[in-house]
Protein backbone atom coordinates (compact mmCIF):
# COMPACT_ATOMS: atom_id res chain seq x y z
CA UNK A 1 0.00 0.00 0.00
CA UNK A 2 3.21 2.66 -0.63
CA UNK A 3 1.01 3.65 -3.42
CA UNK A 4 0.19 7.50 -3.04
CA UNK A 5 -2.91 8.56 -1.97
CA UNK A 6 -4.79 11.47 -3.78
CA UNK A 7 -7.82 13.35 -2.74
CA UNK A 8 -9.76 15.38 -5.58
CA UNK A 9 -12.10 17.71 -3.64
CA UNK A 10 -12.22 21.56 -2.69
CA UNK A 11 -10.82 23.03 1.20
CA UNK A 12 -14.52 24.39 1.49
CA UNK A 13 -16.08 20.82 1.59
CA UNK A 14 -17.37 19.66 4.53
CA UNK A 15 -16.97 16.01 3.27
CA UNK A 16 -13.87 16.68 2.10
CA UNK A 17 -12.57 17.90 5.43
CA UNK A 18 -13.55 14.64 7.32
CA UNK A 19 -11.30 12.67 5.01
CA UNK A 20 -8.14 15.04 5.51
CA UNK A 21 -9.16 15.26 9.46
CA UNK A 22 -8.60 11.23 8.87
CA UNK A 23 -5.75 11.66 6.91
CA UNK A 24 -3.68 13.64 9.18
CA UNK A 25 -5.00 11.72 12.74
CA UNK A 26 -2.91 8.89 10.86
CA UNK A 27 -0.14 10.70 9.55
CA UNK A 28 0.01 9.47 6.13
CA UNK A 29 0.92 12.03 3.17
CA UNK A 30 -1.44 12.52 -0.06
CA UNK A 31 -1.83 14.53 -2.86
CA UNK A 32 -4.73 17.03 -2.69
CA UNK A 33 -5.98 17.42 -5.73
CA UNK A 34 -8.29 20.59 -5.99
CA UNK A 35 -11.41 20.36 -7.87
CA UNK A 36 -13.31 23.91 -8.79
CA UNK A 37 -16.79 23.41 -8.32
CA UNK A 38 -17.20 27.19 -8.95
CA UNK A 39 -17.38 26.13 -12.61
CA UNK A 40 -18.75 22.72 -12.55
CA UNK A 41 -15.54 20.79 -12.52
CA UNK A 42 -17.09 18.15 -9.80
CA UNK A 43 -20.43 17.52 -12.72
CA UNK A 44 -18.09 16.66 -15.50
CA UNK A 45 -15.60 14.46 -16.49
CA UNK A 46 -12.50 13.49 -15.74
CA UNK A 47 -14.49 13.81 -11.94
CA UNK A 48 -17.84 11.82 -12.64
CA UNK A 49 -15.09 8.92 -13.17
CA UNK A 50 -14.23 9.04 -10.18
CA UNK A 51 -17.57 9.41 -8.46
CA UNK A 52 -20.97 9.19 -10.73
CA UNK A 53 -22.58 11.04 -8.35
CA UNK A 54 -20.65 14.47 -8.95
CA UNK A 55 -19.61 14.87 -5.57
CA UNK A 56 -16.66 15.92 -3.82
CA UNK A 57 -14.29 14.39 -2.35
CA UNK A 58 -12.79 10.88 -4.60
CA UNK A 59 -10.04 9.34 -3.01
CA UNK A 60 -7.49 7.50 -5.13
CA UNK A 61 -4.51 5.20 -4.31
CA UNK A 62 -3.36 3.23 -7.56
CA UNK A 63 -6.10 1.53 -9.04
CA UNK A 64 -8.22 1.66 -5.66
CA UNK A 65 -10.81 4.66 -6.54
CA UNK A 66 -13.34 5.39 -3.21
CA UNK A 67 -16.16 8.03 -2.88
CA UNK A 68 -18.27 8.64 0.04
CA UNK A 69 -16.37 10.42 2.92
CA UNK A 70 -17.80 7.97 5.42
CA UNK A 71 -16.74 5.01 3.33
CA UNK A 72 -13.07 6.57 2.65
CA UNK A 73 -12.74 7.52 6.36
CA UNK A 74 -13.20 3.45 7.20
CA UNK A 75 -10.84 2.42 4.40
CA UNK A 76 -8.27 4.16 6.02
CA UNK A 77 -8.90 3.62 9.47
CA UNK A 78 -9.23 -0.18 8.75
CA UNK A 79 -6.47 -0.25 6.38
CA UNK A 80 -3.69 1.90 8.58
CA UNK A 81 -4.62 0.64 12.01
CA UNK A 82 -1.33 0.46 13.16
CA UNK A 83 -0.34 4.44 11.92
CA UNK A 84 -0.93 7.55 14.12
CA UNK A 85 -4.28 7.58 16.24
CA UNK A 86 -6.91 4.21 16.20
CA UNK A 87 -9.90 5.90 14.97
CA UNK A 88 -11.65 2.79 15.23
CA UNK A 89 -11.76 -0.32 18.34
CA UNK A 90 -11.52 -3.83 17.62
CA UNK A 91 -13.81 -6.37 18.76
CA UNK A 92 -17.43 -5.86 20.64
CA UNK A 93 -17.51 -2.17 21.37
CA UNK A 94 -17.18 -1.91 17.69
CA UNK A 95 -20.51 -2.12 17.85
CA UNK A 96 -21.36 0.63 19.56
CA UNK A 97 -18.93 2.44 17.60
CA UNK A 98 -21.15 1.90 14.59
CA UNK A 99 -24.23 2.79 16.30
CA UNK A 100 -22.99 6.52 16.91
CA UNK A 101 -20.92 6.56 13.55
CA UNK A 102 -24.80 6.14 12.44
CA UNK A 103 -25.84 8.40 14.68
CA UNK A 104 -23.55 11.17 12.89
CA UNK A 105 -25.34 10.65 9.89
CA UNK A 106 -28.89 9.97 10.47
CA UNK A 107 -29.47 12.50 13.40
CA UNK A 108 -26.88 14.80 13.21
CA UNK A 109 -25.59 15.59 9.53
CA UNK A 110 -28.80 16.42 7.70
CA UNK A 111 -29.80 18.84 10.85
CA UNK A 112 -26.67 20.33 11.07
CA UNK A 113 -25.53 20.22 7.36
CA UNK A 114 -28.61 21.61 6.02
CA UNK A 115 -28.28 24.59 9.12
CA UNK A 116 -24.50 25.41 7.67
CA UNK A 117 -26.01 25.87 4.21
CA UNK A 118 -28.72 28.08 5.15
CA UNK A 119 -26.66 30.61 7.72
CA UNK A 120 -22.71 30.23 6.64
CA UNK A 121 -22.76 28.66 2.57
CA UNK A 122 -26.21 30.53 0.75
CA UNK A 123 -24.68 34.11 2.56
CA UNK A 124 -21.23 33.04 0.89
CA UNK A 125 -23.01 32.41 -2.76
CA UNK A 126 -25.44 35.39 -1.96
CA UNK A 127 -28.83 33.42 -1.67
CA UNK A 128 -30.76 34.38 0.89
CA UNK A 129 -31.38 32.40 3.94
CA UNK A 130 -34.39 30.55 4.84
CA UNK A 131 -35.55 31.62 8.07
CA UNK A 132 -38.20 29.09 8.80
CA UNK A 133 -36.19 26.06 7.65
CA UNK A 134 -33.05 28.22 10.40
CA UNK A 135 -35.69 27.59 12.75
CA UNK A 136 -37.27 23.95 12.25
CA UNK A 137 -33.37 22.75 11.86
CA UNK A 138 -31.97 24.51 15.45
CA UNK A 139 -35.02 22.73 17.29
CA UNK A 140 -34.37 19.50 15.60
CA UNK A 141 -30.17 19.74 16.35
CA UNK A 142 -31.20 20.65 20.14
CA UNK A 143 -33.16 17.49 20.53
CA UNK A 144 -30.34 15.30 19.03
CA UNK A 145 -27.76 17.35 21.45
CA UNK A 146 -29.99 16.83 24.37
CA UNK A 147 -29.48 12.63 23.25
CA UNK A 148 -25.54 13.49 23.40
CA UNK A 149 -25.47 15.68 26.23
CA UNK A 150 -27.03 12.38 27.92
CA UNK A 151 -24.13 10.05 26.05
CA UNK A 152 -20.80 12.01 26.50
CA UNK A 153 -22.00 12.20 30.46
CA UNK A 154 -21.74 8.48 30.52
CA UNK A 155 -18.34 8.57 28.30
CA UNK A 156 -15.77 10.51 27.40
CA UNK A 157 -16.03 10.29 23.82
CA UNK A 158 -19.17 8.74 21.83
CA UNK A 159 -17.79 5.38 20.39
CA UNK A 160 -16.35 5.03 24.43
CA UNK A 161 -13.28 5.83 26.23
CA UNK A 162 -11.11 6.92 23.21
CA UNK A 163 -11.30 9.74 19.96
CA UNK A 164 -12.51 7.88 17.11
CA UNK A 165 -14.49 8.21 13.63
CA UNK A 166 -17.49 8.73 15.65
CA UNK A 167 -16.29 11.87 17.14
CA UNK A 168 -14.07 12.74 13.65
CA UNK A 169 -16.98 12.54 11.42
CA UNK A 170 -19.17 15.44 13.53
CA UNK A 171 -15.79 17.92 12.92
CA UNK A 172 -16.15 19.63 9.79
CA UNK A 173 -20.00 20.40 10.53
CA UNK A 174 -19.43 21.37 14.27
CA UNK A 175 -16.17 23.53 13.11
CA UNK A 176 -18.34 25.41 11.11
CA UNK A 177 -21.40 25.98 12.59
CA UNK A 178 -19.80 27.10 15.81
CA UNK A 179 -19.27 30.32 13.73
CA UNK A 180 -22.62 30.94 13.58
CA UNK A 181 -25.13 32.06 16.20
CA UNK A 182 -26.22 28.04 16.49
CA UNK A 183 -22.79 27.88 18.80
CA UNK A 184 -24.95 28.48 21.74
CA UNK A 185 -27.11 25.11 21.31
CA UNK A 186 -23.46 23.59 21.85
CA UNK A 187 -22.66 25.94 24.58
CA UNK A 188 -25.26 25.75 26.64
CA UNK A 189 -25.06 22.11 27.10
CA UNK A 190 -21.70 21.23 29.30
CA UNK A 191 -20.62 18.07 28.59
CA UNK A 192 -21.23 18.59 24.67
CA UNK A 193 -19.15 21.90 25.10
CA UNK A 194 -16.35 20.01 26.74
CA UNK A 195 -16.55 17.15 23.80
CA UNK A 196 -16.56 20.34 21.16
CA UNK A 197 -13.50 22.04 22.69
CA UNK A 198 -11.79 18.57 23.22
CA UNK A 199 -12.00 17.52 19.33
CA UNK A 200 -12.00 20.69 17.72
CA UNK A 201 -8.23 21.47 19.33
CA UNK A 202 -6.66 18.63 18.26
CA UNK A 203 -3.88 19.11 16.03
CA UNK A 204 -4.96 17.21 12.71
CA UNK A 205 -8.09 19.42 12.69
CA UNK A 206 -5.96 22.52 13.22
CA UNK A 207 -4.31 21.48 10.10
CA UNK A 208 -7.38 20.78 7.86
CA UNK A 209 -8.59 24.39 9.47
CA UNK A 210 -4.79 25.65 8.10
CA UNK A 211 -5.93 24.19 4.65
CA UNK A 212 -8.16 27.31 4.31
CA UNK A 213 -6.01 30.26 5.84
CA UNK B 1 -22.52 -15.17 21.99
CA UNK B 2 -25.05 -17.82 23.17
CA UNK B 3 -27.67 -15.15 24.50
CA UNK B 4 -31.13 -14.76 22.61
CA UNK B 5 -31.17 -12.07 20.60
CA UNK B 6 -34.54 -9.63 20.79
CA UNK B 7 -35.35 -7.32 18.00
CA UNK B 8 -37.99 -4.37 19.34
CA UNK B 9 -39.82 -2.85 16.24
CA UNK B 10 -42.41 -3.17 13.77
CA UNK B 11 -43.22 -5.15 10.95
CA UNK B 12 -44.53 -2.20 8.79
CA UNK B 13 -41.23 -0.38 9.76
CA UNK B 14 -38.62 -0.65 6.88
CA UNK B 15 -35.31 -0.32 9.04
CA UNK B 16 -36.84 -2.91 11.16
CA UNK B 17 -36.94 -5.04 8.19
CA UNK B 18 -33.30 -4.52 7.04
CA UNK B 19 -32.42 -6.09 10.29
CA UNK B 20 -35.21 -8.64 10.16
CA UNK B 21 -33.75 -9.49 6.81
CA UNK B 22 -29.54 -9.38 8.39
CA UNK B 23 -31.18 -12.29 10.64
CA UNK B 24 -32.44 -14.37 8.61
CA UNK B 25 -30.01 -14.67 5.40
CA UNK B 26 -27.44 -15.37 8.87
CA UNK B 27 -30.38 -18.38 9.96
CA UNK B 28 -29.85 -16.24 13.68
CA UNK B 29 -32.73 -17.17 15.65
CA UNK B 30 -34.97 -13.89 17.41
CA UNK B 31 -37.30 -13.06 19.41
CA UNK B 32 -39.66 -9.84 17.73
CA UNK B 33 -40.91 -8.07 20.13
CA UNK B 34 -43.49 -5.64 18.83
CA UNK B 35 -43.87 -1.92 19.82
CA UNK B 36 -47.22 0.26 19.26
CA UNK B 37 -45.89 2.49 17.81
CA UNK B 38 -49.87 4.18 17.34
CA UNK B 39 -49.84 4.24 21.21
CA UNK B 40 -46.43 5.90 20.74
CA UNK B 41 -44.36 2.97 22.38
CA UNK B 42 -41.84 4.47 20.83
CA UNK B 43 -41.44 7.41 22.34
CA UNK B 44 -41.45 6.71 25.61
CA UNK B 45 -39.93 4.52 28.76
CA UNK B 46 -38.84 1.37 28.44
CA UNK B 47 -37.95 1.93 24.88
CA UNK B 48 -35.85 5.59 25.02
CA UNK B 49 -33.47 3.53 27.46
CA UNK B 50 -33.08 1.26 24.27
CA UNK B 51 -32.61 4.30 21.66
CA UNK B 52 -33.18 7.69 22.77
CA UNK B 53 -33.55 8.93 19.64
CA UNK B 54 -37.23 7.19 20.15
CA UNK B 55 -37.06 5.32 16.81
CA UNK B 56 -37.48 1.89 15.85
CA UNK B 57 -35.52 -0.90 15.94
CA UNK B 58 -33.87 -1.55 18.78
CA UNK B 59 -31.18 -4.71 19.13
CA UNK B 60 -30.79 -6.69 22.81
CA UNK B 61 -28.23 -9.35 22.94
CA UNK B 62 -27.66 -10.21 27.45
CA UNK B 63 -26.03 -6.24 27.63
CA UNK B 64 -25.20 -5.50 24.20
CA UNK B 65 -27.90 -2.82 23.46
CA UNK B 66 -27.82 -1.22 20.05
CA UNK B 67 -29.87 0.81 17.99
CA UNK B 68 -29.56 2.07 14.23
CA UNK B 69 -30.54 -0.33 11.78
CA UNK B 70 -27.38 -0.23 10.00
CA UNK B 71 -25.36 -0.43 12.87
CA UNK B 72 -26.91 -3.60 14.13
CA UNK B 73 -26.56 -5.41 10.35
CA UNK B 74 -23.19 -4.58 10.14
CA UNK B 75 -22.57 -5.95 13.99
CA UNK B 76 -24.72 -9.45 12.91
CA UNK B 77 -22.85 -9.37 9.27
CA UNK B 78 -19.19 -9.13 11.00
CA UNK B 79 -20.39 -10.83 14.42
CA UNK B 80 -21.18 -14.08 12.61
CA UNK B 81 -19.39 -14.24 9.77
CA UNK B 82 -19.35 -17.65 9.65
CA UNK B 83 -23.20 -18.52 9.29
CA UNK B 84 -25.64 -18.04 6.86
CA UNK B 85 -25.01 -15.61 3.92
CA UNK B 86 -21.97 -13.84 4.37
CA UNK B 87 -23.20 -9.83 3.53
CA UNK B 88 -19.52 -9.02 3.94
CA UNK B 89 -16.60 -9.17 2.13
CA UNK B 90 -13.21 -9.58 3.76
CA UNK B 91 -9.89 -7.41 2.88
CA UNK B 92 -9.97 -4.76 0.22
CA UNK B 93 -12.81 -5.28 -1.34
CA UNK B 94 -14.28 -4.29 1.96
CA UNK B 95 -13.76 -0.91 0.78
CA UNK B 96 -15.72 -0.63 -2.15
CA UNK B 97 -18.84 -2.38 -0.54
CA UNK B 98 -18.32 0.26 1.88
CA UNK B 99 -18.61 3.08 -0.66
CA UNK B 100 -22.28 1.34 -2.36
CA UNK B 101 -23.36 1.14 1.83
CA UNK B 102 -23.00 4.71 2.39
CA UNK B 103 -23.85 5.14 -1.62
CA UNK B 104 -27.95 3.31 -0.34
CA UNK B 105 -27.78 5.45 3.05
CA UNK B 106 -26.70 9.03 1.88
CA UNK B 107 -27.68 9.00 -2.13
CA UNK B 108 -31.01 6.34 -2.13
CA UNK B 109 -32.86 6.49 1.39
CA UNK B 110 -33.41 9.75 1.69
CA UNK B 111 -35.39 10.22 -1.79
CA UNK B 112 -36.76 6.86 -1.46
CA UNK B 113 -37.75 7.21 2.05
CA UNK B 114 -39.37 10.54 1.16
CA UNK B 115 -41.49 8.78 -1.99
CA UNK B 116 -42.41 6.03 0.42
CA UNK B 117 -43.42 8.33 3.19
CA UNK B 118 -45.45 9.95 0.32
CA UNK B 119 -47.13 7.46 -1.21
CA UNK B 120 -47.62 4.61 0.99
CA UNK B 121 -47.57 5.36 4.64
CA UNK B 122 -49.68 9.18 4.14
CA UNK B 123 -52.24 7.49 2.40
CA UNK B 124 -51.80 4.68 5.23
CA UNK B 125 -52.80 6.99 8.23
CA UNK B 126 -54.94 9.44 5.96
CA UNK B 127 -52.83 12.50 5.51
CA UNK B 128 -52.68 13.74 2.15
CA UNK B 129 -50.13 13.08 -0.64
CA UNK B 130 -47.85 16.30 -1.21
CA UNK B 131 -47.46 15.75 -5.13
CA UNK B 132 -44.71 18.38 -5.27
CA UNK B 133 -42.57 16.48 -3.17
CA UNK B 134 -43.37 12.96 -5.10
CA UNK B 135 -42.43 14.89 -8.59
CA UNK B 136 -39.13 16.41 -7.09
CA UNK B 137 -38.50 13.01 -6.03
CA UNK B 138 -39.31 10.73 -8.22
CA UNK B 139 -36.71 12.88 -10.53
CA UNK B 140 -34.04 12.62 -8.30
CA UNK B 141 -34.06 8.86 -7.73
CA UNK B 142 -33.75 8.22 -11.31
CA UNK B 143 -30.88 9.94 -11.38
CA UNK B 144 -29.19 7.78 -8.52
CA UNK B 145 -30.93 4.47 -10.53
CA UNK B 146 -28.89 5.74 -13.86
CA UNK B 147 -25.52 5.47 -11.88
CA UNK B 148 -26.82 2.01 -10.35
CA UNK B 149 -27.70 0.95 -14.03
CA UNK B 150 -24.00 1.69 -14.90
CA UNK B 151 -22.83 0.21 -11.80
CA UNK B 152 -24.96 -3.03 -12.10
CA UNK B 153 -24.04 -3.55 -16.29
CA UNK B 154 -20.58 -3.96 -14.39
CA UNK B 155 -20.74 -5.89 -11.33
CA UNK B 156 -24.00 -8.28 -10.70
CA UNK B 157 -24.21 -6.79 -7.30
CA UNK B 158 -23.52 -3.22 -6.01
CA UNK B 159 -20.55 -4.55 -3.76
CA UNK B 160 -18.87 -6.90 -6.45
CA UNK B 161 -19.73 -10.49 -7.29
CA UNK B 162 -21.78 -11.53 -4.48
CA UNK B 163 -24.59 -10.51 -2.17
CA UNK B 164 -23.73 -8.06 0.59
CA UNK B 165 -25.01 -5.52 3.49
CA UNK B 166 -25.14 -2.89 0.20
CA UNK B 167 -27.52 -4.62 -1.63
CA UNK B 168 -29.53 -5.74 1.60
CA UNK B 169 -29.80 -2.67 2.93
CA UNK B 170 -32.34 -1.38 -0.15
CA UNK B 171 -34.41 -4.53 0.00
CA UNK B 172 -37.75 -2.82 2.35
CA UNK B 173 -37.46 0.64 0.35
CA UNK B 174 -37.86 -1.14 -2.82
CA UNK B 175 -39.88 -3.40 -1.72
CA UNK B 176 -42.42 -0.67 -0.63
CA UNK B 177 -41.77 1.63 -3.73
CA UNK B 178 -42.38 -1.49 -5.80
CA UNK B 179 -46.29 -1.64 -4.70
CA UNK B 180 -46.58 2.63 -6.46
CA UNK B 181 -46.25 4.46 -10.21
CA UNK B 182 -42.41 4.53 -8.83
CA UNK B 183 -42.01 0.72 -10.06
CA UNK B 184 -41.85 2.09 -13.41
CA UNK B 185 -38.22 3.79 -12.56
CA UNK B 186 -36.68 0.17 -11.68
CA UNK B 187 -38.64 -1.31 -14.18
CA UNK B 188 -37.48 0.53 -17.20
CA UNK B 189 -33.48 0.21 -16.50
CA UNK B 190 -32.76 -3.21 -17.25
CA UNK B 191 -29.82 -3.91 -15.14
CA UNK B 192 -31.61 -2.25 -12.47
CA UNK B 193 -34.72 -4.63 -12.79
CA UNK B 194 -32.75 -7.69 -13.12
CA UNK B 195 -30.81 -6.71 -9.55
CA UNK B 196 -34.73 -5.89 -7.73
CA UNK B 197 -36.14 -9.70 -9.01
CA UNK B 198 -32.99 -11.63 -7.57
CA UNK B 199 -32.74 -9.65 -4.66
CA UNK B 200 -36.45 -9.31 -3.62
CA UNK B 201 -36.87 -13.13 -4.41
CA UNK B 202 -34.69 -14.12 -1.52
CA UNK B 203 -35.66 -16.53 0.70
CA UNK B 204 -34.74 -14.39 3.72
CA UNK B 205 -36.63 -11.28 2.35
CA UNK B 206 -39.71 -13.50 1.36
CA UNK B 207 -39.83 -14.53 5.43
CA UNK B 208 -39.77 -10.57 6.32
CA UNK B 209 -42.40 -9.76 3.80
CA UNK B 210 -44.83 -13.08 5.50
CA UNK B 211 -44.42 -11.15 8.59
CA UNK B 212 -46.71 -8.55 7.62
CA UNK B 213 -49.05 -11.37 6.44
Amino acid sequence: MAEIIKVHGSTLSTAAQRVFACLYEKELEFEFIPVNMAVGEHKKEPFLALNPFGQVPAFEQGDLKLFESRAITQYIAHGYADKGTPLVIPGKQMATLSVWMEVEAHQFDPVASKLNWELVFKPMFGIPTDNAAVEENEAKLGKVLDVYESRLAQSKYLGGDIFTLADLHHLPNISCAMRTHVKKLFDSRPHVSAWVADITSRPAWSKVVAMNK
